[in-house]
């Protein structure tokens, strides 16, 4: 495992100055409602809408020179390539970004946003992903990953610096996992700036692989269902760094059904009028879940990002006429 | 009229520590959709969910000890009266908030969230705040107005000061208009400070009292009808200071239907992922309205605050089966 905890502290070096530092509110109304002192760490109101934006950033600014003239390569329809795509405009670096052909508009016009070049292929992330290490390869390009990555897993970890920096005591911290990047980073630096901190894992029941993948003792590959939670679904690469940070460092798991996602997401906008996406969705969820076992506890969610669609919200806070 | 811009400058000083600066965000959706440059000034991001918390937490902090001791009046069932009850129990005053009988309950909630004494009054604002005021000198107590009062002005218009540090040229600012403090404070500041700066006043056609008064030469009198804006709807004191300071400061009035309205929460939800509440619509309604005017170049649009309701929400994203 490599220093985590010293990756993250020079990450925070390298990225203060690229990325916001997001708030970490106290909420009146979910901490009255869940009998605990509810803070949110506010990614999504993070530059693209979501905490990607701190590996990202944190990974180009870690090329050397020469890296940087070969140019980057990234694979994602979300919120990894809107980061990569908002990094490279930024820091002025070449790079590409490939998409699946069947990606949801609005998050292509998202990365479009950032004038970056964008190519479309193949019909799931698995393919692109593929073709995208390949092309990297044959073009002597840095291809970044979404997490399994020690620079994008310590930027992802200048989170859990922000919040020791602006709580003094944690009981919990509530984290979506999907790949791990975000949760391995903020357990990286809690696990040791504040070992009595928990970390809880929070995945949708629908694409549980981490979660089953410590049960089992290593990386699964297993069939997942369709999610709110788009940022967190699907497989993790066999040979993901994540896995054995998660094995050592985080506390406990909790899955959550798709109608917990759509209640967080519907009780978030009631309390805080904020918007969240699926993926941080699981992450209240999770703490609604598990509130009893944190009474009068101060705990933190992570809210990963904001980006969902208006037909998603819709989905959301529309009753099913079937009910 | 009073010194505002130097109101201000004190306010700052107070205020700061106690009240967020809140980001003012490029938007690169937005400026592309309308071919300026547009930047949300994100007071919806304000403690309490709206820029109410500035003249509030201003007015308190201007008291003297002894008016301090005798305790502080409002009447609001909405935006003003969530921002004195934060500001009294953020600084220990005593008081108390009188709210309409038929307040909706989501804001008599977020007042309530404030541990501060709430009484009902009155089925119409008119009349709570009568009532509020005459409880005021009945108990020796210090009602404060939600616009009609140099302090509070003072406080809004700190926003002003920090869209000058935020942004080296504005062109223009939108800022929605209910009694005007918001307006008069931000105007009372950049009219100083970068007097090329447009400021144009954005109200509800449904409601557009202030701009018919300036209109007039004179406060009216109207019939409103019913709008989404309701932290901007109804009438002004007779007595308001704040129309002189829009007679003199504010350079253009724009008024905007409900469907405008509607459609401009909805593009922001869309471009931004932020939810706000029907008087920041107005004023991004507004822009979308006049854009044209402003082609390329810097645009501010004030966004009130974010405080709408889930029900009003769902109003807003759900077409209309009748359409």
């Amino acid at each position: 495992m490599f220093d985590i905890f010293n990756e993250i502290r020079d990450a925070y070096q390298r990225i203060h100055a690229q990325i916001r530092k997001t708030p970490l509110d106290y909420s009146i109304g979910l901490s009255r409602l869940l009998g605990c002192q509810v803070y949110l760490k506010c990614e999504n109101l993070q530059y693209t809408g979501a905490f990607k934006a701190r590996g990202a950033i944190n990974k180009l600014l870690s090329l050397t020179d020469q890296q940087r003239e070969q140019g980057v390569v990234a694979a994602s329809s979300g919120n990894h390539g809107a980061a990569v795509a908002f990094g490279l405009k930024k820091l002025n670096i070449r790079g590409i970004i490939f998409v699946p052909e069947n990606a949801a508009s609005t998050k292509v016009d998202n990365i479009r946003n950032y004038d970056v070049p964008l190519e479309f292929y193949g019909t799931d992330t698995m393919h692109t992903e593929l073709y995208a290490r390949d092309y990297a390869n044959q073009h002597h390009m840095i291809y970044i990953s979404p997490y399994n990555d020690p620079q994008v897993i310590g930027g992802q970890g200048t989170i859990g610096l922000e919040i020791s920096q602006q709580l003094d005591r944690v009981d919990a911290v509530f984290v979506p996992i999907g790949g791990g990047g975000l949760i391995s980073g903020i357990a990286g630096h809690l696990k040791t700036a504040s070992p009595q901190t928990n970390i809880i894992g929070c995945l949708p029941a629908n694409s549980p692989v981490m979660a089953e993948s410590i049960k089992s003792g290593h990386i699964i590959n297993m069939e997942t269902k369709p999610t709110l939670s788009d940022a967190t679904a699907g497989g993790i690469s066999p040979n993901a760094i994540t896995f054995e940070i998660c094995q050592k460092l985080v506390d406990d798991y909790v899955l959550v059904t798709e109608d917990e996602i759509k209640q967080a997401i519907i009780t978030l906008i009631k309390n805080q009028h904020l918007l969240i996406e699926g993926a941080a969705g699981v992450a209240l969820a999770s703490l609604i879940k598990h509130a009893e076992s944190w009474r009068d506890k101060n705990v933190v969610v992570v809210l990963s990002g904001a980006n969902i669609s208006l037909e998603t919200l819709k989905n959301c806070i529309i009753p099913d006429p079937g009910y």
